[in-house]
């Protein structure tokens, strides 16, 4: 099987070093990509076989993997679109899936397109990012499953087989939703710790010397890619505002304990918090 | 030399577990709890020889290590102090310090006491979550160094030399101020992103399906000790308060940027934040 796979970055470059190195051969990899650094380190990795041009690509290929950011996935997904046959899939890997779905739902190739969403990443970006077994373990989303031919389902879940991943089914609607509030939310938490952080610092160097592995934890996603959140914010503004509203009120709540010197009210809150482990316990994490 | 450890927790069980382990016998460490499970399972795990009274620690005792929560802390330095004969020495490893270098401010033998604070932890608590190895590698703050005697400060940076860590000096003033933002917030913004979460998870189940490493990072310090941190909060309340203001200030700015879909915004406001990337680089992480 040949597979094009757009944009070689953190996420696009882990699943190229993936199908490469893995599939005893079997799978032959090739890489479109705009940025010609990004295209040359993904030859010295050897994550792809060679560099094409999209009618290359349609030319030579049976499945496409679209991992621009969510910006972008519009437009090359239409071109794609336009000229693929019967026989070839794409699907897309973008953090977001409401647009991106809408913008291609009267194309008469629609059903040649599956919607996915790989839950995997790591705060760095770029093809040098890219890492075995990111996937591994690791839950793969597909959006508006009815609208995708049953064959272009199946070649989709195999490749996220492939890669160590449990599919599941949502409606892009819902998908968007949840991410704002599990995925999109935390970026932004980190990005206002930072810059707090960072405002302090201004002054006072010692700063550097008093911060921890919980500052660490909490305050990691805040060196994720602009290009990368900014597009995915824009793609779900109206999901991230209602989820950052939330946030801002718990904030104020708590602010407001603190300063009332509520002890009950303080412990209350944070053993409300501490249910959180549920959740956590199920998730597996990155291999350092 | 003996040593006293005041409190089996996370901090002061690792530091029992440290010394108990890898002194080759050149220490005895001993154990004063008042829960009662905490001090069996502090016996069965071998963190400390024996429990004792404070009375029979005084009399068997050279230092005294205070790792009972930071609002406990005050009145059990006070009771060591009113015993403490001039050859023994007693540091806390409390997060905060100005309170408690004010409480005894004019005691009698306040130059054998040393106000601590060793950066690190974890987000477990109770007997059963000391680790060896916490504190290999970190850092170490010492407040209020004037106010103790030479000797005093002497075998406390040798138990912490022991422990692995570099010890630097600061008021206790400086050192409430910068926790409150790089360590307390942290941990209030964790607590606000679990009680977000959790909201919406109500009714809808499959939030724990989407939950990704990002989420964990973020949310991790939400399994806190609500004892332990509802104590740190309240000495630290007003730098925490300050803190949060200037928190909740960048969330709003962030949100007016995602609600006017302001693309040059966000992404000037996300290369700000990636600016902490100079901080993280220089922390230390927990080995796993």
């Amino acid at each position: 099987m040949k597979i094009a796979v757009f944009g070689l970055g953190l996420i696009g470059g882990s699943i190229a070093k993936e199908l490469s190195t893995r599939s005893l051969g079997t799978v032959e990899v090739y890489g479109i990509e705009k940025n010609p650094d990004h295209a040359r380190q993904a030859i010295d990795l050897k994550l792809v076989n060679s560099i094409l041009t999209l009618e290359e690509a349609i030319e030579k290929c049976q499945v496409f993997i679209l991992a621009v950011p969510v910006n972008a996935i519009e437009n090359v997904l239409l071109n794609v679109l336009n000229n693929i046959k019967s026989h070839q899939v794409v699907f897309d890997v973008g953090s977001t899936k409401k647009e991106i779905c809408a913008s291609i739902k009267s194309h008469k190739n629609r059903s040649r397109f599956v919607a996915a969403h790989p839950l995997a990443g790591t705060e760095f970006s770029g093809p040098q990012a890219a890492i075995l077994g990111l996937f591994d373990g690791k839950k793969n989303i597909i959006c508006e499953k009815a609208l995708s031919d049953d064959d272009a389902i199946e070649t989709t879940l195999k490749i996220f087989e492939f890669l160590g991943m449990n599919s599941y089914f949502l409606s892009s609607e819902e998908h968007d939703k949840h991410m704002a509030y599990v995925s999109h939310l935390s970026h932004v938490t980190s990005f206002a710790l930072s810059q707090t952080v960072l405002d302090i610092e201004k002054d006072e160097k010692q700063i550097f010397n008093m911060a921890s592995t919980g500052f660490a934890s909490t305050a990691r996603l805040a060196k994720c890619n602009p290009i990368t959140w900014t597009a995915i914010f824009e793609k779900n503004a109206k999901y991230l505002s209602e989820a950052l509203d939330v946030y801002i009120v718990k904030m104020k709540a708590f602010k407001q304990l603190v300063d009332k010197i509520d002890t009950q009210g303080m412990h209350a809150s944070i053993e409300e918090a501490n249910q959180i482990e549920r959740v956590l316990k199920g998730i597996k994490l990155n291999k350092k």
